[in-house]
């Protein structure tokens, strides 16, 4: 591709290794700021720069959840912004189905065991196998978890907002009918964006519609579960149980009561740790890089009416 | 099938409505043992008869592992014995991939902990995407393995007594060149028999040759880990860990540094949990008197030299 044709990328504000290999792989020159027709930022929005130049078309943000860039202000609809949903995808999935299955065999409580309690935990352990996992949210992650799951004997039940059929899934439900699920699923992973729509999915009514032996996961926002609700339910032994990745609030504080609850798993926002992320967002970017010099559709693009 | 020809099998001592239904289903009748061509055993060596009627051709017993039926020199060769073996691997396939994931995302340590440990794990949370996974021992629970740990993004490294290929690992290798792959995979899992041959496999020797990220996973019998070598390498870092459903002792005593480490997972030999486990066992009882009753091999044939 002759130089002139290649876009223009500003990487900052840290000028990232991997990602610098992915910008030039995708086809595109590494410039300042102010030579920029794009820019792929490596930071949350505090050190955004207050006004971008006019040249830049595009913004490549490095994170799968942008609501503090959307309440900052700084999202605009002058020109094109995406996010890092989907890249993470794989990594969040993997997490999921560990919190699941660690759920559905009571890993937690052997892990804090101190003797061989086989007769206490024996009848406890379940499977997967055979049983219904409801897929809150079927973006990347919950489309990345589905082969997963039915991997291990599990039928997924995915709800998306259209309802449109899901690959895999052996059924997607639309969102404005996601109260059916709560008593259908016999266990249910959160992967649904924080919007006003999905804060405090899973309250009070919910739960009390779940079996008594459902886990729920949430690989998603802690926002999406009123967890005043949840930590009753949990001490009441009225669901299986929950293991978190995400919690509200966030950082979850010392001393609160999921720490220690035995039905309870709480993660600290790990799912995609940010081990080797930019390596992980590289292959994102450089595949956004592409389709931007080719004037194809980007990946991730965000709606700010829509949330993400 | 006229009655004349259905089998006539024993099931004792305990007449289990799961294990009664599958001997019908396979073709058999249930009769009193001094009438049975064929026994199906629901315990253990301890009460099994000292002498079988001579018309007995075949028994049927319930475990996987058979060492201790050899041992008690219960084991004849005037006629056919099978074991529950394959049975129960998928649901042993599930725990040994829980374990690993477990493993190598560090939730034991998540699970202990109680504080947002955030910055100190984050670093630490591993993924199977990429990885090599040697599976030591490649029967059932193996061969159910490779395809939940395949659909991770990993590949599978098949250890096998007599090295030919094995369907879906990336590699098989014949058990006499076990060495080689201490320093090879990145994490195994040992699914092998307890017999002679794999007693102590994962001894000092290899334990220094793995990755100091290695996790160990252990879902078939405690005597193919030398403990005592085990301990020192998690004391030391040598290795990432060791997650254990099988111990030597077992069980294990409490007290016993494995509680306790940082690195080190224990369930109690729940991986096939006896919930549920007869209607488990149930549809291999059902498919070995169809077998019995028409002629042709049977599954699980014990083999007393070969020790499983």
């Amino acid at each position: 591709m002759p130089n002139i044709s290649r876009p223009r990328i500003h990487l900052g504000p840290d000028s990232d290794s991997a990602l610098a290999k992915g910008i030039e792989q995708g086809g595109g020159i590494l410039v300042p700021l102010a030579d920029a027709d794009a820019v792929v930022w490596t930071r949350g929005p505090a050190t955004f720069p207050d006004r971008l130049p006019d040249a830049v078309r595009w913004v490549q943000l490095p994170s799968a959840g942008v609501e503090p860039w959307i309440s900052a202000g700084i999202i605009d609809e002058t020109r094109v912004w995406t996010s890092a949903a989907g890249a993470y995808a794989r990594n969040v999935a993997e997490h999921g189905v560990l919190l699941l299955l660690a759920g559905v065999r009571v890993l937690a409580e052997q892990v804090r065991a101190t003797s061989w309690r086989k007769t206490d935990f024996d009848p406890r352990v379940g499977t997967l196998y055979g049983s219904t996992v409801a897929i809150v949210g079927c973006g990347g992650i919950g489309r990345a978890m589905i082969p997963l799951l039915t991997g291990f004997g599990a039928q997924a039940l995915a709800v998306t907002r259209s309802g449109a059929p899901v690959a895999g899934a052996a059924e997607t439900v639309a969102a404005d009918r996601t109260t059916e699920i709560w008593s259908r699923a016999d266990h249910f992973v959160l992967a649904a964006p924080a919007t006003p729509d999905t804060a405090h999915l899973v309250d009070t009514d919910a739960l009390a519609r779940m079996k008594s032996t459902a886990w729920i996961v949430n690989v998603a926002r802690g926002s999406l579960i009123d967890t005043d609700a949840l930590v009753r339910a949990l001490e009441d032994g009225s669901i299986g149980g929950a293991a978190l990745d995400v919690t509200e609030p966030e950082p979850l504080p010392a001393g609160h009561p999921l720490w220690t609850l035995p039905n309870a798993i709480v993660t600290p926002h790990v799912a995609n740790p940010a081990t080797g992320l930019t390596a992980v967002l590289a292959d994102h970017v450089a595949a956004n890089v592409e389709r931007f010099a080719t004037g194809q559709p980007l990946l991730a693009t965000i709606d700010i009416r829509r949330g993400y």
